[in-house]
């Protein structure tokens, strides 16, 4: 049974036309016929990222060489950009810093999240989570030794697991499968109530939806800038420590931009007390330099109508599966209410992998997540309203001409 | 009192027109008027690294987005680099990653050496040497706690101190103030017999001189590509596990690329059993990918020619500087034997920061180190002999005509 759309490719080019975001997709650079699907995983490249990389490297690394670490403030970086994203996710001046990776990060926010709760000895986490989340606090633990643990408890019943030996509760608020949303506020009211401290993973927050770390009373965070924040593939990540948690507890990978004093060049390490403590060491300057590209757009649009575009896209696009693919087996993954769903869909299918390549050929970009999710992100900067109709479409077409059961697509994901 | 300088220009210019090398200075872009000796900071951009960085803003990440982790080999970056680093270093294939940073690097692997060494509490490194790396293991032993300590030794007493209690000796093969030298083979034996470990951080040997870990049975290594292998700023630094050592120890950094099965995004972490599992998660691949162009460079040139003629040109800078400005209270930091020496010289001076401030904007660029340390890093694929000349000149001139008390330069170094 088809049922009938509750959509037309006419109306939703309409809602285009009248899109207070839609000048923000001509700053951006998009393959020719392709629908993409996949900021979620990689955001599209900002024009900008081509002439700020050219720069970087013909004048500033090429001409200006070393003097270009105080001329053009390289070492400097890590802070600046670190202050401009702090207004996407209500944080602070000096509360942020642009620096290394996730996991990275993770460890050391995490360290310190287990010196300033002694005698408590579990790391709760969401077992479904991303892996790397899970296996970075792992490694700690195993670091650590003397009883520290991992404690993974699924959704429903993080909040019973929140007990008196737990010293930190680390959650990713968007889950990167399902799309689905901590609130982010009652947990960390909760994991405050027991005694511990809160780490937010943002990966699939930050750009994507308004966060506002300073109301919730976080403690910590962390994310990515290559999804949501299209700041280039693997660009250094951020971290978030409040500003009551700085300068009380040290972070165990303190190279010398953590000095108090990192170009006296003493012998013994003495930490800085404020946000540069959680530094580590030289950052590579040509990603985190580009990643202000994406940056700079993302501070220019209204974080409030990107959320409304975000979930309306999502509800248009589950409204249009559902009426023009409910046959094929597809099963929403996500929630249907847009307040508990991030800026993706997903649906599982046991096909989910060949269905997934055979779209990709087609033109439409998702991805697909093991053992049986497709993901679909929604990214309003970019997005349109009728790439929600031709992707619907796409999948129709995979699913009725069985494109899905070429050979070529039996084979597992290799994709971040 | 002047002595007679014991080279001429129209020597040196001779001795230019001869080098083997000389052809790979047009390869590099080199700002005009500037002689640059600071490649032991950041190294020279190859002119490769121009159509690169486009290459890889504009199409991979702008038009093959997401598909370029597979067909653009992103996700293999760190191995397929390394196996091309391996060759310069004397390691094997699979023995070396790319990733990371230096600091983070030797996190990872003295966190390993000391799993290794059971119930041997001591990691002993030089008090003189580049702080990031002392800070780095002092933040890896206090995160350890249990009596795991740093144990502090300078140079002359090294070998007396490498005692039972040692568990991993960790070194800087050449120092980063006098480039003065380390014997790497004796020093891993001494280490060896007394059955503690060796790590040793190449920051200014790769590239810069023949290194083989190999023949020295080493066991770990660390180092950047930014200086004398011309990654460009802040890339990604290496790391070397000798093939021996690898499946045998955890290290704490242990994110989804260390993963034994990183696409199944399994629960618990689980290693895997070779190289990868010294990754930790995503790079930065702009300034990863870009540091692929100095490495082919350095891979053609001949190691042997390039320290033949590194001392050279320490020589000839060591033989001007005598000659033309022993009277201006400079002494030499660096040995006058050029096999006890690395790719720089170096000098003190009570007024080094003014010195070399007012040298800078003669267009001669070497760099400060405090306190008093002038450093001239000699890089043989695009330093001249007649820059030695030239550079001497210069010094003269900001001697003869007391530039250096121009108050513009009384001021603290910021540059690293």
């Amino acid at each position: 049974m088809i049922r009938h759309a509750p959509h037309s490719r006419a109306s939703l080019a309409e809602r285009d036309a009248k899109d207070p975001l839609g000048a923000f997709r001509d700053e951006f650079i998009l393959p020719q016929g392709v629908i993409y699907l996949d900021g979620n995983s990689l955001g599209a490249m900002p024009k900008a990222a081509m002439a700020r990389s050219q720069e970087l490297v013909t004048q500033e690394w090429g001409q200006d060489l070393i003097t270009s670490w105080n001329r053009h403030g390289w070492f400097d970086l890590p802070t600046r950009l670190g202050d401009k994203l702090a207004r996407l996710i209500g944080a602070q001046e000096g509360e942020v810093l642009v620096t290394d990776s996730t996991g990275i990060n993770l460890y050391k926010l995490l360290s310190m999240a287990l010196d300033l709760r002694p005698g408590r000895k579990v790391i709760l986490m969401e077992g479904s989570n991303f892996p790397t989340d899970n296996y970075m606090a792992q490694g700690l633990a195993r670091q650590l030794g003397r009883g520290y643990e991992v404690r993974f408890a699924e959704r429903d019943d993080m909040a019973a697991q929140i007990t008196p030996e737990v010293a930190v509760v680390a959650l990713t608020q968007v889950h990167y499968k399902t799309g689905v949303m901590f609130d982010m506020e009652a947990l960390t009211q909760m994991a405050h109530k027991a005694g511990a401290l809160i780490c937010w993973d943002l990966c699939h927050s930050a750009g994507a939806l308004p966060v506002d770390l300073g109301a919730a009373n976080a403690d910590f965070a962390v994310g990515c800038s290559y999804k949501f924040l299209n700041g280039g593939p693997g660009a250094p990540a951020f971290l978030y420590v409040a500003k009551c948690h700085q300068g009380k507890a040290m972070q165990p990978l303190s190279g010398w931009w953590s000095h108090a004093a990192p170009f006296a060049f003493e012998r013994d390490y003495r930490p800085a007390d404020d946000i540069h403590q959680i530094l580590s060491g030289t950052q590579p300057i040509l990603s985190l330099a580009v990643m202000e590209c994406g940056l700079d757009m993302m501070l220019r649009a209204d974080m409030n109508a990107i959320r409304q575009k975000s979930m309306a896209l999502g509800d248009i696009f589950i409204g249009l599966m559902e009426a023009l693919c409910q046959q094929y087996g597809f099963t929403l993954a996500s929630s249907k209410n847009a307040n508990e769903r991030g800026s993706q869909v997903s649906f599982t299918h046991a096909q989910g992998y060949a269905i997934m390549q055979a779209l990709i050929d087609l033109g439409v970009i998702g991805d697909f997540r093991a053992p049986d999710i497709l993901r679909f992100g929604l990214t309003p900067l970019y997005t349109r309203y009728v790439d929600m109709w031709d992707a619907v479409q796409a999948i129709k077409t995979v699913m009725d001409q069985n494109l899905w059961q070429d050979p070529r697509y039996a084979r597992r994901a290799q994709v971040t």
